[in-house]
C-alpha cells in the first residue's frame, strides 16, 4: 500500500511515522508513507497558500492550485486513481468498518489542512472520502490522518506480529474485555482476586466471562443489544440489576 | 497547564508537540509538557513493564509497579492530585465537552499503553478518567492522548491567535460550515459561484445561511433536531426535501 500525506506541517508526523508498529510496517515493506509539504506546489513567488474568502468574512481558505497540483504529482500514471481523503470535521465519522474498508486499497492519500476552509473546488473535484474521527476541535486534520493511518496499516497483513494480534483479537467478541491482572500478587496492599491465582480453570473462565459481561454493562449496555446472549448471560445480567437496587 | 504523558514511545510525540498551535503554547508558557518513559521505573533489571496474566491466556499485562511509581514521582507534592486520564478502547468517549471540562485543570497525567491490558489496580487506584477517542483500534494509546491534548490546549487562554479563534468560532454555530471559495474564480474551468462575486452582501449572508442548513441536513440531520430552525430555515428544508423527491 502506498499513503501521501498532504500537510503544511511534515514534520508533525516524524515521531509517529518513525516509531511502533508505522515504523515495523515501512520495514517490512507493507506500506511507503510519505508526508508533502504542499506549500512547495503554490503558484505564487511567496509559496502562499491560503487567500481571503470570496463574499467576505473571517477565517482564510485554501486555495484550489497548491492540492490539486501535489496530487497531480503523485499521481502521473493514468491507472493510479487513489482514494483522496479529506479530514474535516464535517466527514463521515471514522470507525473501524471504514479502516477495514480503506486497508484493501492500493494507494490513499490524505489531504489535512489547519484553521483554513478549503475551497469546495477541492472538495466536489478531488476528495472521495470526508473522514472525521470525532465531535471534537482539533488544531488541524494531521492528527486525524495518523489515527486513520495507524488503524488502516496495523490491518495490512504481516504488519502485526503475534502479541498484538492477540491482544487485538480480544477486541472483536463484542463485549468489553475483563480485567486483567499481573505479578505481584500484593503491590502497596492491593490484591489480585484469588480465583485468578487459584489455578481452577473453569472457574477462571467463569469469572472472566461475568465480568467481561458486567464490564460491558456498566459501560457500553448499547453493545449488549447487538448480540445473542446464552441463558448463563441472562442469569448474570439479573443479577447485577439487582445488586444496583440494593445499593440505590 | 500541567501535562505529564506516560509512555513507552516517549519519541512519538515530538513531531506534534515540536510543531504549530502545541509549539506555541509552550512558548507562551500556557502549558508544560513532559513525556515521561516509564520503563525507567521499571523494579527491574532488563527494566520490563509487563508480564504474564494472572490466570493464563494470551498477551501481556502492563504491571502496576512502574505506572505507580512514575505517577509518585511526578506528584511529589501532597497538595498535587492530577486528573490521571487512561486512554483505553473501554473508556468515555471523547468529547468537546470534555475538552472544555479538562482545560480547567491545573495537572493532567496521560497514561498510553500498548497492545498490552492494564493490571486493573492501575485503573482502580490510580486512574481518575478512562477515555476513548472513538469505536477503532489503535496500535497504542499514544495518538489518542496528542489528539485529547490538541483539544485542550487549544481551549487554554491565549493560546489561539486571531486567525484560528475566528475558525474556531464558526464550528459552534450548531450547523455545519457553509461550502469555503477563494481566488482564483476560474480554476481547471472550475466557477466559484456567481452569488460570491456579486458584491450584493444580503444575497451572500442568505446563500451561507442556505448552504449551511443544506449541508446539516444532507450529512448530520441528528444536529438539526438540537436547534430552534426559524421560519425562513423550516422553509429551505421543505424545499430541500422537496427537491428530494424529485430526483428519486
Amino acid at each position: 500500500m502506498k499513503i501521501d500525506v498532504l500537510s503544511l506541517f511534515p514534520a508533525m508526523f516524524e515521531g509517529v511515522f518513525g516509531e511502533s508498529i508505522l515504523k515495523k510496517a515501512q520495514e517490512k515493506n507493507a506500506v511507503r508513507l510519505n508526508v508533502i509539504d504542499f506549500r512547495e506546489f503554490s503558484p505564487h513567488k511567496q509559496k502562499s497558500v491560503d487567500d481571503y474568502p470570496y463574499g467576505g468574512g473571517a477565517g482564510m481558505v485554501l486555495k484550489p492550485e497548491p492540492v490539486f497540483e501535489a496530487i497531480d504529482a503523485i499521481t502521473d500514471s493514468n491507472k493510479d486513481k487513489p482514494r483522496v481523503i479529506l479530514m474535516c470535521p464535517q466527514g463521515e465519522r471514522f470507525t473501524q468498518k471504514k479502516a477495514e474498508e480503506l486497508s484493501n486499497e492500493p494507494h490513499l492519500v490524505f489531504i489535512c489542512g489547519h484553521y483554513e476552509g478549503y475551497d469546495e473546488r477541492i472538495r466536489e473535484h478531488l476528495v472521495t472520502d470526508e473522514i472525521s474521527i470525532g465531535d471534537f476541535v482539533l488544531t488541524g486534520g494531521e492528527l486525524g490522518a495518523m489515527v486513520a493511518i495507524d488503524s488502516i496499516v496495523r490491518l495490512l497483513p504481516e504488519v502485526l506480529g503475534n502479541a498484538e494480534s492477540a491482544a487485538k483479537d480480544s477486541f472483536s467478541s463484542g463485549l468489553l474485555e475483563h480485567p486483567h491482572y499481573t505479578r505481584p500478587a500484593v503491590y502497596r496492599g492491593l490484591e489480585v482476586p484469588g480465583v485468578l491465582t487459584s489455578g481452577n480453570h473453569a472457574n477462571i473462565e467463569e469469572w472472566r466471562m461475568k465480568e467481561s459481561l458486567r464490564r460491558t454493562w456498566e459501560r457500553r449496555p448499547d453493545l449488549l443489544e447487538e448480540i445473542d446472549l446464552n441463558s448463563r448471560q441472562k442469569e448474570w445480567l439479573q443479577h447485577f440489576e439487582k445488586d444496583q437496587k440494593n445499593v440505590d
